[in-house]
């Protein structure tokens, strides 16, 4: 898995997930810093049908195994921080 | 919705994925930042089969609307940041 080949393919995906993996619209999660097996498990059921969503399912239609790893790979590699509140 | 009673409710959630949202198992999401439309979406998803896993179904199952909305504040509460590599 490929992490460069990710980011090239995550220009089709930066429209609503950004490019960084924070999410452009609220009805996207953020993809950043994501384990690669959790986002390689969602676009392969987003691939087979096993989970539905109107633009995933096309998106996801045609994306390979590989293609998937680099994604995924891609935005695992993204470095996140999360600070509670008081 | 309020973050605060969502903080308590998600010491059901930090098991998996964290109070702060950083999640410590491969195989589940992050939470932290998400925005509440999504997590309540999917929340509700969970709960209706509409999407399906072994263990948010049954998590999902016995969430009232009302709590749903509290986790859902609780998390996008959380103050993130990303950054990508060089």
């Amino acid at each position: 898995a490929d992490p460069e080949a990710g980011r090239s393919l995550a220009a089709q995906c930066r429209t609503c997930h950004g490019l960084d993996g924070i999410a452009r619209i609220p009805i996207a999660p953020h993809l950043a810093g994501e384990n690669r097996i959790y986002i390689e498990t969602q676009l392969k059921a987003f691939r087979s049908g096993k989970r539905e969503h109107e633009m995933m399912s096309v998106i996801a239609r045609d994306l390979s195994d590989e293609e998937i790893s680099h994604l995924a790979a891609w935005y695992e590699s993204i470095e996140i921080t999360a600070t509670m509140p008081e």
